[in-house]
């Protein structure tokens, strides 16, 4: 594997690999198409990296990617101040915020606990959440995790922490989603829209 | 969408947009592991990119990638001097090694003849390709062109740039790829195939 030999080519390809999603052939596609540009863009995807991982740090409310102290939502003061939705990590206040259909504040766990992979409570911003519930005049608290077993169990250990605190928690709807055919629902799924069905 | 109100973030989700296969949300994923990663992690792919950018150039011979005058595979004499492999980039040579059933040299085009997107014969390596089969002793010239209609039409304007020398030029193998499905074999595979056949 003559090829192979190019250690500068060879460290790109490693570190390409290490991103979500990129797999060995992924990564040395990337890596050619890297090498095939001008020095520009290669560079400018650079200091992208490096600029980003520089000025983006998290918000010191909310734990949401921020460049100055609060993240432009909590940086909001016209949002809806009652209401308090947690997210896993920054990207779902990217996927509400383009829904549009959310004007309360957010707070990021950055995980799930995961006994599994040995992340228990203590390695998730819970401990933040709680002071933040206990502090501010929140009204309701919209769990929305993913719909898996780390996220039901974070979930729960969520509604167990919050119990002492005067706010309803709520947790994100189940059931078909919109644009779906019947035929492919998964069975869980299925079972959840018809116990949360509603009335016309 | 406040938080694309933070522009380092979308600087980066825009640069690593350019890259091939990766979409707006390819993009985005990537962009939030990126910052979720420690320091280390995000400036050594940078890193990567800037070193293997500013220390990988072209082959002065057979324009694969190098790090040095010439590439690993024409610095290699101990391989078939009489054999040359025509390859669109430098991707479809690490292919060919890995397979480990080649031992000639390469020449690689960078890029195929393609008259919708205005590449012209002039604007790939074939100017080289024939200075290099009249100068050197080939015997043959293997090419190893996708097959599609510019690898196609390429492959064609080289059997006749190349017809003035002594040389064979000869072609890889069209037919039913190893472990397929015959029933989900394309027409013109298949046709190929057929027309192709050989005695046991």
């Amino acid at each position: 594997m003559s090829n192979e030999h190019n250690d500068y080519v060879r460290d790109l390809v490693f570190s390409l690999k290490k991103l979500p999603g990129i797999g060995e052939r992924s990564a040395r596609r990337l890596a050619f198409h890297i090498l095939s540009q001008n020095d520009a863009a290669a560079f400018n995807l650079a200091n992208s990296i490096v600029n980003a991982k520089k000025n983006v740090n998290l918000c010191k409310v909310c734990f949401n990617l921020a460049s100055e102290e609060l993240c432009p939502v909590c940086s909001n003061n016209s949002r809806n101040e009652k209401m308090l939705c947690i997210v896993e990590n920054p990207e779902i206040i990217y996927v509400f915020e383009k829904s549009g259909n959310y004007n309360g504040y957010y707070h990021v766990l950055h995980g799930l606990i995961n006994p599994l992979e040995g992340v228990g409570p203590a390695d998730i911003k819970l401990k933040e959440l709680v002071d933040r519930v206990a502090g501010e005049g929140f009204e309701e608290i919209v769990i929305a995790l993913n719909p898996n077993s780390n996220g039901e169990a974070t979930s729960f250990y969520i509604q167990k922490l919050l119990a002492p605190y005067n706010v309803n928690i709520t947790a994100l709807a189940r059931g078909i989603p919109i644009g779906s055919d019947l035929e492919y629902v998964d069975k869980d799924t299925l079972a959840e829209a018809i116990s949360g069905r509603k009335k016309f």
